[in-house]
């Protein structure tokens, strides 16, 4: 199988993965052909990804700071590797691939308990304003806090 | 099969449901047994009942007036009584059962395309102000309203 | 506020409960009032009694024995006491009541981390064969695993 | 705002759609940040995806024939161009980019009323043998089917 565009080695890309939220899959996720609905796994990718930033801090900035701006979504895609049934336990992976000016670039993984990969996905995140609709870019301090984040390469 | 306590005469009671919303079962709404997963029932409930407080202008009532009043549910009933597959065309009716002082009693009915009664429910919604937190009586021109469109007993 | 007529006394029937399943409430299931949506109160009960009848040994059960038995929802009721927002850890609590021929009342409760009742509800699940399409009796060695979790009272 | 990969021209593009599905955004779809959750955009275009399946025929021969083969996702992307709001009438545009050997590029629009782009999506879906878990190709009536509702370039 020929592997996604933001994916050059699926070993060395899956070892950068720091930080992992688990995910039980519920009985309302499957569907008819009797697997995880495609449709969940951005769930999972959404829970992961604000659990992510209220670990690293990012969370309570845009929560308490009285600039307004806000995180949106710009993008996001999946790549389904293996099928995922009921009642499986999931790691799902979130790391900082690319830090911009106002945006970053986040690659996610999920892992079965045997560790193989059963789905990947990345996505835009851009911090936008709510004043002018524009992205607002990163303070100093949340840069630093969102690259020292990041996978040393 | 007993009825549920809500019901005295299945035959009489959905006859007197005047609106109704259609609803094609999603794939991504089933479950691995093969048929609509129980908990979508109330997603469909929800989306009649607001779709008829939609038709009958009490939406546009909490959405432009000036006190801070909106709706809560305070419960929610469903019981099953046929399955439902993917793709099906189901009519949910929505008819207001009871007017309280600041409250409704809302009863809903799923039928297929042959007119079976496949799930029935009820719930009641309270109108509450955003300022106390408590019941905010319906006005003289809600309860007309509302009361207009209860079934002739 | 008046009570369920599932419930006596509220103080007396949550202490009643001795199974619990964590739920971290998601982004993706809050609604534009800001809150939990009330659709997946039903969401959390399906998933907590899954994974109470992994703990007893019933999902086991039905999923290797011969006879076609499998589990099928009756009705479900949610209360609803106290909002629920973005990121709350909730207990789900989960309680058989009664034990019928073929059939289980299910009694369910959420409690925040200050242990405050959110929301409440109650459920039949009926076991039926897949053949006729009828209620399934429990067997024996079911009926006693079954009572064997029920409160004392 | 630069155009996803798989968009030359998003005029041209958006006029190659000959087939679309209407959508109602519900309430339970939008989230705590007021607008349509990014994880629903994923529902729509699979329900639009099985709407398109079924009026060219090839639910159908899914379901009919003898040889096991079933559709799998392979891949999803969404890009987000216009928040969607509650209630929103959206039209979901589906159109086959590309059709090789055992799968389908499949890309998605959805207008709104004033026929503005709010998001747009691409995915493969693979037709997969449920014996050998590999690809199976078309057949012949398959392929004349699935070409003849491609947009004329």
């Amino acid at each position: 199988m020929a592997l996604p565009a933001y994916i050059e080695n699926l070993e060395t890309w899956t070892e950068e993965f720091a930080y992992f939220f688990p995910v039980n899959v519920r009985f309302s996720e499957t569907d008819a052909f009797g697997h995880l609905n495609n449709t969940n796994t951005f769930v999972y990718f959404e829970h992961g990804r604000i659990s992510f930033f209220k670990q690293i801090g990012l969370m309570q900035e845009w929560m308490s700071r009285e600039t307004n701006a806000i995180p949106v979504t710009a993008d996001l895609h999946c790549d389904y590797m293996k099928q995922v049934y009921f009642d499986e336990e999931l790691r799902i992976g979130v790391k900082l691939n690319r830090v911009g000016t106002s945006s970053m670039d986040i690659h996610y993984v999920a892992l079965n308990r045997k560790d193989e990969v059963c789905f990947t996905g990345r996505g835009t995140i851009v911090q936008v304003s709510k004043v002018t609709g524009k992205g607002e870019p990163w303070t100093e301090s949340e840069k630093e806090m969102l690259e020292a984040t990041m996978p040393q390469r």
